[in-house]
Formats: C-alpha cells, sequence, structure tokens
C-alpha cells in the first residue's frame, strides 16, 4: 500500500496524473501529526477555484498536487484520534483547521489561524493555503482528523447516496453559505449570478432554505438550459436586455431580497458585446442594483489579492472599480471569503440522507476515473454544465 | 349594506349565527378610528383556540363574537389610511397592533402596548385581548389598517389560492414562528406534538425551513392517519411503548433537534392510560426529555393564566408542575407567546404563491357556511383532522 | 404664530438664515398630513452630511433648507394622532419614515419604500432624500409622528440633559449603528476612521458596547487631541508610519476586531504627502488591511451615487478601486447605509438617563444661536473637534 | 513533585483538606490523556454550586475532590498538545469539553457529549460531570488542553491583576451568560435575582454590556449593603413591599426589560414571612411577574434533576409549580443551563486586561490558602458577601 497518484498541476491550461508519495502523518513544516488520519479517497470534485489556478490567474506553482473536494475512507489513524476508526466513511472539509485558535473555536475554521503560516485559513492542494498535499489522488493525509471529518453514520446507506455526499465537502456548503449570508429564507426571492457549480448550488440551497423562486443568470447558453432542466428560474445576460429587466419579466419587479455572486473575478460583461470580454466588477455591481434596500449580496465567488493573468494594472492586486455608493445608498451588505465548511456540513449530510436536495441531479455529477481527470478538466473549462467527481479506486462506479 | 351576522359564544359548548350590527370605524374604547377599514369577511377560520372558550375553559363572557383568523375585501377606508382602497383583498394578522408602541416597531406586534388596556396584545373576537369585535361575521372592522393588513399583489391570483392564503391569518404563521423559535433550519430533525391544524401547520413549517424530518404525535388516530397522508412521520401517544422509544424507531436516536408544543394547556396524558386524562404539564415535560441539549423547545399551543376548568388549584391559576431541572440540565431554552403574524406573513404569502407550501390540503381545509359554523366547531371539537374555513358570502364556493 | 426662520443652502460655501414659510401638515407632495405634528425647534444639530452639500459635493439645489437632526416641542397636533400631545418634548429621527411600508415594519425605516418617490429613504433638509423641509429653523413639521417621534419621558430631566439629548436625533444612533454592525462587544478591539462627530459617536458607542479599547484615526491634529482628551487612543495618519505599524503599538498585534469608517467619501490619503490628496478608496482599503479574519467593517460615513466634484469620472459616479480580493481572502463582511435611527434610540435615550454615556461632552457640543449657523458651518468646515448644535430660540442656554 | 493536596467533601455540611495523589494525563475512564496537561493551580474559587453539593442537596458521593474554578501555571504537557508550554499562565473554564463533538464544534462545550458517560456536560470536581478530579488543589490535569485552555498573553501583566483574572473560569462568564441570554445591551433595564457572586457577575456584565440601570434583590441584608456599595441599585425582598412595588420605586414602572435568576432551586420566599422558607419556585414565577412582555428570562443560577434535600416529592425530582401561564401571556422566552465558558472567557479577559470590569472588587474576592478552605466553605454559607479564591501556593498573597 505504498503507492499513490494524484492530479498534478504542470503549467497554463495543462494537468497530469502522476505517481506521488504514499502520505504519512506529517503536515507541510515536517512535525508528526498523529491528530492526522490517512484516507483511501473515495471520491474527490474538480472545483471552479481549481480552474483559476490551471487558467493561470493564480501565483501557483507547477508541480502541486491540486484537489480539496475529498470524501475517503479511513485506513490509517494517528495515535491521538479518538471518534474515528479503520472503515469509517468521511467528507472532508475543504478548509485544513486546527480545532485549536481563536478562529476554529468561534465557527470559522474557514480562517483558521495555526495551518497555514502565510495567512488565515487553509486547504488541500491550493496555493497560498498552507502546502497541504491535494486529494485529486488514491490516497491524502487529513490533519486534526477529529475535528474536521464529518463520518457517515451508516456505510451502506452513504455509497447508495454517495454522487450527493460527495458535494458536502466544498460545493453544496459554499453554495449553502452563500445563500444563508445572503439572508435567504422563505418566501424570499433571489438571484444567483452564475449557473456553473457553485451557482447551482446555491440556487439549490435557496430552495432548501425555503426561496420562493430563485433565478439563475449567466452568459452560457448551454449551463442555462441545465439551470432551466433542474428547477430553476434564467435570465441569459448575453442577451442586450438588462439584468434588471429580465428580473422584472419573472417577478413583476426589478429587485430581489438577495443577491449571490457566484461568478468571483473572472466575471465576462453583460450583453451581447460585453459577454465577449472580462470585466471583474461587472457581476458586483449588476447586483447592487438588482437587490432591494437594506438587501443582502454575498460572495462564494472567488475574489483574489493577486491576479497574474487580469487585464489592468489595479486588477493584477485584485482592485476593482466598484459602485460602492450605490449599495451604500441602498443600506447593503456584503459577505465574502471562504465558506467554514463545518459549520453547515452535519445538516447537510441529514438534508442529504432524508432526501430533501438532490445536489448531483442539480450540479450535473460525472462520474470519471482519475487518469481521465485532465479530460474532465478540460470539459469543465469550456463549461460543460457538469460536475467531475473522480473515482479514483472504481468504488462509485461499482456502486 | 348595514346588515351584519356572526358567530356568538353562548354558553359552554354552544355558539349560533347572530344578528350583529354592522361594523363602525370605532375602537372598543368608543374612538372613532379613521386609521381603519371595513371589511366585506371573504373568509375566517374556526381556530383551536376558539375551542378553548367555547369548552367553558376560559372566562369568555356570553355573547361575545369569535373569529380572529379573517381575510377579507376593503368596501370603506378611513380617512387616515393611505396604503389600501376599496376592492383590495387583504390578510388580517389575528393580533391587532397599533404599529405605535415599543413593542410593535420592535417587530412583537404580538404584545401592542396601547390597543388592550387589561394587558399587552389584542386580538379580534378573544377573551382579554381588548373587546374587539371578531371577524367570523359578514362584515368586520379593522383598526391601523396600514399597519396591519397584508394585500395580496393580485386578485385573481388570490382568490385561485384563497384556501391556503386563509391560513395566512393565524395557522400558517403559528405554526411558522413555533418552527422558528425551536430553531428548525435545514436539516433539523423535529418532533410536533400535537396534529391539530397548528401542529400540521408548525410540521409544514419545518419543512419549508428545510427540516430532514418532520414527526407529528398525537392520542387522535384519525389525526394521525391524516398527519402521515399529508407526509409526516408519526407517534400514536396512546400507545404504551414511550415517545422516546418511538422516536428512536425513526431517528435511530432518541433525540431530535427541535421540539415544538402545539398542544398546550388541555393536554391529556400518555401511554394508554394517561391519555385518558388531562395532565397539563405532560407535553412540556416529555419534550425536555427528547430534545438533545443545546435544543430549543417552543410553545405555539396555548398556556393560560387562568383555567375555570381545570382539575385542580393550581392549574386554575395557570401553574404546572414542570421538571425545569431536566431542561436546565440539558440547558433548553423556551419559547413561549402568540405569535406576531406581521413577522411572517408577507414572506409566507411569497411562499404560497410561488407553489412551496400547499398549506391547506395540510391542514385539511374544509369549506363551510357561516350557518354551519355552529357544525363545524362540533365536528372540530370531535377532532377531525380538518380546519374549517367560513365562507360568508359563498365567494370561495363561487371561486 | 406664523413666522419661521431657517438656515438655506445658497451656493457652495455659502448658507443664510432666511425667513421661511411656517410648516404646515402637508408633505411635499402636497397632501394633508393628519399624522403629522409641527414642532418648536428646541435643538437643532449641524451635521458633517450637511457640509457634503454646502461644499458642493452633491446634486442639493440653491435654497434647500437644511436641518436633520431635530429636537422640538410639539406645538401642533394632527388628527390621526394618538400619542402625543402638545407640550410633549420630543426627539425626531433623521429619516423620515412612514410605519406603514415592508421596510419600516421589518425595523429598515432608513430605508422606507413611501416617503421618497425618487428611492427608498428619506430625510428633512437633505438632497435626494424627498424634499422634506429641514429643521434648522424656528419650526418644522414631523409626517407620521405617532411612528417616528420618541418622547423623553419628564420634560424638567429632559431639558437638564439636552445637550446630551439633541444627539439622539443621528449622530449618536449613526455611531452606534456603526458600531453594532462592525460586531462591537464586550472585549472587543476596535479602530474608528476618522475623529469628526461620527466618528467620536462610534467610537463612544463601542465603549458602551463593552469595547477592550477604542483606536479613533484622522489627519487632523485638533481632532486627535480632542479624540485623546476625551479618552480614546488614537492614531495620526499624516505621519509616515502606516496604520499597522501604529495600531501595533498599542495593541501588540496589528489587526483589530472590529472597524468602522467614519470618513466616508471624501477621505484623504495616508502619510505625509498622502494626506494632502482626496484619495476616496483609501480608508476602505486601509480598513481591510487592518481588520482581522473573520471580522465586519461598518460604513457610517457617507458614500454618495453621484459626486459632482470628485476628482475623476469614476468616483463622479460613486465608483471607487476597492481591494476587494484583499476583503474575501479575509473572509470580511461589509454594512453600509443610513442608519435606522428607531431602532436604537430609545435604548440609548436610557443610556442618556441613566448617566452611562457623556454623549456630548464626548462630540464636543457648542450651542449657537440660530444666526450663528453660518458661522458654525463655515468652523466646523474648517475642521473644529466640535458639534455644533442650534438653539434657535434660546431655550438651552437658558436651560 | 509527587505530592498534591485537595479538599474533598466528606458529610454534610463538612470539607476537608486531604492528600491526593498527583495528577495522571490519563481520563477517569483511565484511558491515557496527550491531549491534557498537567497545571500548577494559581487560584482555585469556591463556588456557590460547590455549596449545593457540601450541603447535601445532590447525590455527591463523601471522598469527591471539589473545584471547577481553576486558573493554572502548565507545568507538563502532553504529546498531542500543540499550543501550550511549561510555563504558561492559564484559565481553565469549568466545563470539560473535547472539542471533537458536534456540541463543541457548535460552542456548546457545557454540552460536550464524549467527556461524561452519564449525560451531556463534564466538569471537574462536581457530581453527575464526569468524574474529572476537581482543582481545589495543588495540581490539577486538564485534558483537551489545546481546546481548553485560555492562555494569558503575559504572565507579569497576568499576576498582577490574578485577582480579577481567576474570576474567568466560571463566576464571570457565568453571569455574563445570564446576562447575554437575558437579552441585555445598552441602554436596558435588568433586574437580577441574588445578591450572591454570581448575582454581581450578572450585574457587573449588564454594566459592561450597556445596560441602563441594574437592580440586585435579595433577602440577605449584608449582601445587599455589599451590592449597594459596587454600585448597583437593590431591593430588599424580605420586606412586604412586593418586587414589583420596589422596582416601581427605582424605574417610575413595575417591568424590567431583563431579568436574570441567580438564586437557583434553593430559593427563599418574598416577604417578612415568605423568607423563612424555601420555595423553590418563587424566583421564577416573580420573575415573569416584573419582566416586559416579549422580554427574556434567564437562569445561570442551578436548578437539578434530583434534590435529595427537597420539602416535596415533586422538588425532589426537580418538579417545581410554575406559572408557565403567565410567561406565556407575556410571550416571554427562557434560557436555561451551564455556561459555555470558551464562547466569553477571550472576550472578558479583554474586558479585564484594558480595565473595562472590576470583577474582583465586585463580587469580593477574597483570598485565603487551602488549609482555610473549610473555612471559606463556612463563612460562604453563612452568606458572607465574599468569592473565596484558594491560593494553593501563596502565589497570589506573594503577588
Amino acid at each position: 500500500m505504498t503507492g499513490n497518484r494524484g492530479v498534478a498541476y504542470i503549467a497554463q491550461g495543462k494537468v497530469e496524473v502522476q505517481k506521488i508519495p504514499f502520505p504519512k502523518l506529517e503536515d507541510p513544516r515536517g512535525r508528526r501529526a498523529e491528530h492526522g488520519v490517512i484516507l483511501k479517497v473515495v471520491s474527490t470534485n474538480i472545483c471552479g477555484s481549481d480552474q483559476h489556478m490551471v487558467r493561470g490567474r493564480t501565483t501557483a506553482q507547477a508541480g502541486l498536487i491540486l484537489g480539496h473536494e475529498i470524501t475517503g475512507e479511513v485506513i490509517e489513524v494517528g495515535r491521538d484520534v479518538e471518534t474515528l476508526q479503520k472503515g469509517d466513511l468521511v467528507s472532508v472539509p475543504f478548509n485544513v483547521a486546527c480545532g485549536r485558535c481563536r478562529s476554529c473555536k468561534e465557527q470559522h475554521s474557514n480562517v483558521c489561524l495555526t495551518v497555514n503560516p502565510a495567512r488565515a485559513g487553509g486547504a488541500y492542494g491550493y496555493v497560498d493555503m498552507g502546502d497541504w498535499i491535494g486529494g485529486q489522488a488514491e490516497y491524502v493525509m487529513v490533519p486534526y482528523a477529529d475535528f474536521n471529518l464529518l463520518k457517515f453514520p451508516d456505510r451502506a446507506q452513504a455509497m447508495a447516496k454517495i454522487r450527493d455526499l460527495t458535494c458536502l465537502s466544498d460545493i453544496l456548503p459554499t453554495g449553502f453559505h452563500g445563500a444563508v449570508t445572503a439572508g435567504v429564507g422563505p418566501g424570499s426571492t433571489v438571484y444567483v449570478a452564475g449557473a456553473g457549480p457553485v451557482g447551482l448550488a446555491a440556487a439549490a440551497s435557496a430552495q432548501l432554505l425555503g426561496a420562493a423562486v430563485v433565478i439563475v443568470g449567466d452568459v452560457n447558453p448551454v449551463r442555462l438550459v441545465h439551470a432551466a432542466k433542474v428547477g430553476f428560474q434564467t435570465v441569459d445576460l448575453s442577451k442586450d436586455a438588462s439584468l434588471s429587466e429580465q428580473i422584472a419579466q419573472i417577478l413583476g419587479t426589478d429587485e430581489v431580497d438577495c443577491a449571490i455572486d457566484a461568478v468571483g473575478f473572472e466575471a465576462r460583461g453583460h450583453g451581447h458585446d460585453g459577454a465577449q470580454h472580462e470585466a471583474p466588477a461587472t457581476v458586483l455591481n449588476s447586483l447592487m442594483n438588482v437587490t432591494r434596500p437594506a438587501g443582502k449580496i454575498s460572495f462564494p465567488g472567488l475574489y483574489v489579492t493577486d491576479d497574474p493573468g487580469a487585464a489592468d494594472k489595479a486588477a493584477r492586486q485584485g482592485a476593482l472599480s466598484i459602485r460602492f455608493g450605490l449599495g451604500w445608498a441602498k443600506s447593503h451588505s456584503f459577505y465574502t471569503g471562504q465558506t467554514p465548511v463545518l459549520k453547515y456540513n452535519r445538516a447537510l449530510m441529514q438534508a442529504i440522507l432524508w432526501d430533501r436536495i438532490k445536489i448531483a441531479d442539480i450540479v450535473g455529477v460525472q462520474i470519471i476515473s482519475l487518469d481521465d481527470a485532465p479530460k474532465g478538466y478540460a470539459e469543465f473549462d469550456a463549461g460543460a454544465p457538469k460536475k467531475f467527481v473522480i473515482d479514483p479506486h472504481n468504488m462509485l462506479t461499482a456502486a
């Protein structure tokens, strides 16, 4: 059991499956990690934020092993682990968190203060997030396992719903955090910018939270068709009709209660011409326009501090031209940052296990082999309305 | 247009449809009420709390005109009303509230400080609630109309969903308040004591809020059959298996996240023998038993300050023998009181209009004529799994 | 009693005391306002946001009667008013609000939907806020008086604390809203950008909320001296030591728990050279830098949708170059907009009446006559560490 | 360093200082505890809830080593501990918590699910709380040290304020939790039942939270004198004037915004005669009477599931005769249970270190030697207005 293979970032536009070392109970700083476990990876998803790295829009280094959306089976247990045993099936939050710092104790495991010497917050297989080895691999090490891992109560039940449960490591909690921080509740009208997996997960979460109506907007027609098929209202932002006009056609009013930006910094402009070019503040500014007074706007979509691929100098430093005065005049509030998965994943697991949310169908889960990971990256980058889930040990296909 | 008829409380077990005066823009203290409107009653529901009065378990006086669940059409508008016009279709919150006192400004319209000289909080057609004339009638006056009334956006759309919208005046917000204050959210496991309309509305609200599973308990087999039919798990408290045992059979654990008491002070005991007698603290004590540590317990069911029909002296003063130490050991919190309908009714209207909740089917709405109100009272009191909705002008049958 | 005089905006840099009509119970759209009262103005304060207009940084028209910070005595009462009588002493929230729309019912009186045809939210004597006549005058009309006005419980007690109570109409609740939305609580470390009256009120509010330490920053040395004198830590942003370095000297760490922007869009740069020029995103970007991960940043300082006096085209439309990626990386949230005064003023009145906050001393209240208002405007604009309070009837000097 | 001495419960009314084993890194179930540390006890306080045991009002067994209010110096560190080192000075929350279960992750460390096989929630030296050895001793073991311990940032600064910081392990957070859950905020009027240390800590916390006025009630005249001396309003419940009458004399109204029960189940009646006898529901019922509609009532005072010393059978099972209908009519909510110290202690430490709260003076800290612990118990039981702090190594006297 000493072999391992994983998906490595090689260069802009290129990933590759490589032989990599079998994981050790050791942290990236070389300290023994008896609080950790080693997992046989049951499923591991490709994320939109992986694409930012692969498109060369971050400072990620070649050789980085990708993968922060991990579900696995415990195969080795550190001596200080108390609540887990070999054979347990677990969901791994994408955040690496220690469970011992102020942030973790306050339910902000997204900005753990100890697992990343460079800044607050750690993640597996991600640039600037503490050098934790990614999980798009056969095996992976998870530190602080008692704190981080969510154990599925029944293995057979879990394998029967594994296409849904694989979404608990990131995509579903991230969409849910977007919906919660945007203030979605029973009866809300909601607009979600972006029909990719995060947008669809936010839309599904808004429904779970009781929203009256959820509208999803995008410039990609294939994604809009999928969004409509799984039950959402849609607006096509490549049209010249404005976002507020299209919303008014659906709602009878041109403002929504809650807005969610599931696009992030690689946004394109709106309208026939606009959609041809990047315009990083487009989504943000349009959301202020269509959100009602005193409304909340959330940002599950990623914005970066440094964007080497940006069109202008300001955007290269993460600075965008924002109509802040418009939001101020409407008393908006804004919620940013990565999701503290631990705050939500147990409840969302229950929603899946009791059939309250069909997240796999909604985000378009498609199972692929580890060897097909590069193809999955390419197809996802081309805008396919799918969520690619790597099945390194052929366990999902079997199930 | 000077005639009117309404349902009067006559004596224990007896109500009667009587001729009553056509309403005036005047409050119970005889002051002119230019802030009010007069409504033609479109629908008006019989409530479980009406039954407490009719069963002689309150100090209600003979002659009281009943009815606090009112939906109507504006037919006369006071001079100081700004936002309503003749012809508007509106839902009336059962709370009478002024919109001008500290309670109303803080969203506690359930304990308005000005509309009832005797204590905080007013209601239509209810003992101790300020002598506002009830709405189980052809016409009724609603004061502070701009503040109190919820206008339906479209008359035709509203009439098409009137069986559901009639539930916005009390039953649905009351169940919803129970679910919200019990902390129900996505993924919650929920137990609702009582399968009458409030219990079913609480259960439906828990589902709208994203609960993973909702369990409803009662001693009435007919109500349990209905509860199961509309989609809830059920437990039969007339059985000798304990509540926690029955919950464990459903959940695999004997505690729930959230508990809701939709029974109130006229509770019966549990088990084969217990169910034969009143035991007013039974529900309350059993909920502490089955609610998880740090859980919340809500009390949409009514508890009274004076109960002339109680079995013992303590209960006659509203004092119950509560295992407070048990709740304390589990760090429970408890949420009581009438529902501030205005806090919820707009959002719940949206949920109905966008087909997110089928409340009429869930509570078993049955339309009856004004003349059949006494029959409705009797049938409801006998435990029928129905919510009787009086249709004084034959508008619902027509619609 | 038909005469009246008020402070009019004449042109950039110029205000003048003019004869104006005695107020009528009538709204700006010419409708009779039986819900209103007429006040004899007891005190009315000059606000920093008045200065934006007088400096020509808004689209305010010549002739506008200024003044939205009003305390007064009821001298005439509309027919629909129920809770107020002649002789009552009242504080007027600067927001004009109807008490009848969705926003008002949800405690967002800052974005009332009915009192301003142009956008959500009304105010007295302010551009774009609904044409309500300002209160820097001898007399003023207040609509929806039952909803809007806060009555002082005892006239003599109120006059004895009138220098403090005059701060309830805007400055104290605005600072308090900034502190609350920034998440200030017991033990917090707080940074307030701006040592003008709003900044000082936010700092005082932070103390009332239990903050461990409150740091106030500015480029104006006189204001910093005053801030230190009334009990706050200070940082001098005209120095070349960075904000985070100066914070670290005080706290031993370079980040605070909570940050408050009490400067707004007319911000200057930091450092010796920076402080010479406007740099509207300076404060906002620096706050992201010094606020801890998962921290909250609030914006009581005004940002506008249109700034005719801005240095560049983007800023003229209220668009600023914001390092949004930095905030995102730290999971910040942002709270903007005007303050819903009604949400806070009763509690803050209690804090004043029970001697828990000395707001007049902290903001530097200075009483002036109505005729001296133009001098007050000029002195305030020059950066005096004072809050000018106009005393149109010589009642404060007398008291 | 192998000797140790601690305070043992011997029999009703009797405690004794005994030789006990030096602590091991081992839990009460005999499992190795590498997550733990051993502390040299710097200070350890006698708590009112210790008295319940010593008075024979619980099922505590003879030989139990008492003490759950502990401040110490780390002298031995388990292998799995990452954030602490020998020499660190730390505050120990009275709750034993694992940091790994659902409760702990949700900030409910008061009902940790793993440290006590009998029920949710653990504590040191306390009946029914998991058999963790108490800390009224020279040395004590603290498990899950990274999660549980609060490290003081500077040793010299900490020793200079040790009389205050010793209150962070229980008494101050417990009072604070009472104030927070009762809804205390700026401007609140607050009534605290009980002038013992918990009541005084709740009162001090209410002030820190910005309360306008804090009223403390008791039947013990010496405690009332102390409460008045440290700055609170007082009411004497041994007088025949009712609680609401006495409140009205202070406030001008007979209801408060927030109420806190710092007495618990060993309450006495009110009035001259009542105060002679136990009447366990007295406080609870009186608080419903004096709390405003929609107000919150919190219960930091202990209520038990079993009271072998109770006067009647119902109370022996923790059942009290509560006027629940009264609370219901006023829409009260109720907050019970032990305090999750970790939720508050860091912030309260900051408040102490920045001189925002003088908790030692307010609760009447008095330093005693370990040998004088039995005297301290006796004097405290007799009603002395003091908080006894044991100084086992003579470090406080030295400091």
